[in-house]
């Protein structure tokens, strides 16, 4: 690598202190016009560059925000980051993205890159397992860096969170199902200790209860959300002495590999069972048999999340404001959950 | 925003120069061990904290590397990314994301804030107007930060590239069609400014003047990678005086438009019109009428980009290395083109 010209290049051939040379180029009125003048060509003509970030070390701006999801590979995510860019670009912020796979380590990693990478903000969806990672949230929070969460949140004491309400997406979704006369309930879960899950099954629980449905834990399976995830569900719930007339499911994956396994042993759709799922990826709209699924708003909750973080932003850390956004989920009734024509 | 406590302030308060301090600091040998004692003593007791950027700004390294892809929403460019991760992770590199959006100013700005980011390397994959972008491409290599281009590449002396042969994935898809009995097919190109676009296009041109076919501008549309445009395309195709009965569009996307179009008007897919795409979008499995499309090989992609990204770190800048690796495509044939079985 070729060798960097520093302040302390210009510093030693003008014989002044670094300090002198910092503080002329980020024209400090301390220093005296003439000195800022020669400074300025004495660098100029050494070639040297200054840094956005080494200035940004100073001035404590960068004008880049992190965002961290679990995975890019996913519409929703993907959405909620076009939400960001649009409504963060226009102040002249540039978005960088991070993905944690589901893995807290990598989350940790995450965090730490992008404070060395002096973000302004971080902007972020939780792993599942992100409780081990409180001393990494911490040191956001130390510097000051205004941290929010949307979608899978987490409670910290003065982080705002931008979410949906997942128990009313769970409710109307499984009130649905119960409307087209399905009888034998079943939920595909997911996992239980981030609260989006726990929401949606609540939701679930209520909507049956309402309906003098009898709940029963073993219509309830903990699945990722994976394509594999939903037909393994489904070779177990069809093994129950009284097998369930239908899925909800907190993954549209998970309801996608339902109804393939489902269609594999001949059984119809909707008629003899209706599957529903969670997110509205595109592919629930664009598949012949469309499959009913829940809309989460991502472009709006990446704009909202994205304003939460322009309210915060040069806030002095004596102000701390806590926002809670809850977005309302949407059903998008489709073919997989349409047997009465109403 | 608190106040930061800088080397400046430990100079001041130890009576030495700030220079002194940061070579106190980065363990440099012309520095007396005492005086190191003191500076980490003092700085310790001053609770500064060094910033891992600002040492990347002396070391030149900061193990980040820089990925830049026009879209993350694409299972293509996702993966290839995973690729990346796999690959470099064990090396102790961090991946941070920029996403263009097809959009050549939004490149230059991606491009600007990640060498301000300090990455040791660049992969990218180009936006189709990037030949506006040559300053930030040199500012790149400059910067002696190595360039990679996979998949959408553009000629730069001394830059490697990792793509896939996509004038072979053009051809070996219309062959298919042709083995069918396809006898007028057409072609959804792309954008012809594009490299890949361009050998997809001769590739399908080919395949037909190899099997006797007349080839014809009329059948080629050129069109974005977007369901609303495999409509459009239909729409315009079949207006003509003989229409083509199959399509070969360098999209998933767009094929699926042209798919959705040709069912609502009661063409039959395939026995009447045939569908190829190209990429292997996970939805072309997923479809009832699955459709055939050409595998690139994503995750191996993204693998030999941070192979070659690993081989050029740290080499100086007298030695340039151009690598042009090409991945075999690999068609999958489905049902959208399965007229035979054969």
């Amino acid at each position: 690598m070729s060798e960097k010209i520093t302040i302390y290049d210009i510093a030693k051939k003008l014989n002044i202190t670094a300090a002198t040379v910092s503080r002329a180029l980020n024209n400090n009125p301390k220093i005296k016009d003439s000195t800022k003048q020669l400074v300025l060509e004495t660098a100029a003509s050494m070639n040297y560059k200054q840094n956005k970030l080494a200035l940004a070390l100073k001035s404590g701006r960068s004008n880049n925000i992190g965002v961290i999801v679990p995975r890019i590979d996913s519409n929703f995510f993907a959405s909620v980051i076009r939400g960001i860019e649009e409504e963060l670009y226009p102040h002249g912020y540039q978005v960088i993205i991070c993905q944690t796979h589901e893995n807290p380590k990598r989350e940790n990693e995450n965090l730490y890159t992008l404070i060395d990478a002096q973000v302004d903000g971080i902007l972020m969806s939780v792993t599942d397992v992100t409780n081990e990672n409180d001393s990494a949230f911490r040191n956001v929070l130390e510097k000051n860096v205004p941290l929010i969460f949307f979608d899978r949140s987490k409670h910290i004491d003065g982080v705002s969170s931008v979410t949906i309400n997942d128990f009313k997406g769970g409710y109307i979704t499984t009130k649905q199902l119960i409307n087209q006369g399905c009888k034998y309930i079943a939920h595909l879960s997911g996992d239980q200790s981030l609260e989006i899950f726990k929401n949606r099954f609540l939701g679930y629980k209520q909507a049956l209860l309402d309906n003098g449905i009898e709940f029963s834990e073993k219509y309830v399976i903990q699945s990722k959300s994976s394509v594999e995830a939903g037909k393994n569900a489904i070779n177990i719930l069809l093994e129950l002495e009284t097998p369930p007339d239908a899925i909800f499911s907190s993954s549209d994956f998970a309801a996608l590999g339902a109804i393939q396994e489902l269609r594999d042993r001949k059984i119809n759709i909707p008629q003899e069972f209706c599957v529903a799922g969670f997110s509205n990826e595109p592919f629930t709209k664009f598949m012949e048999l469309s499959i009913t699924s829940v809309d989460q708003s991502p472009l709006e909750m990446g704009r909202m999340s994205a304003r939460v973080f322009l309210e915060q932003v040069g806030k002095t850390d004596t102000i701390k404001i806590e926002k809670k956004v809850v977005l309302a989920p949407e059903l998008h009734i489709r073919k997989s959950t349409s047997r009465i024509n109403s």
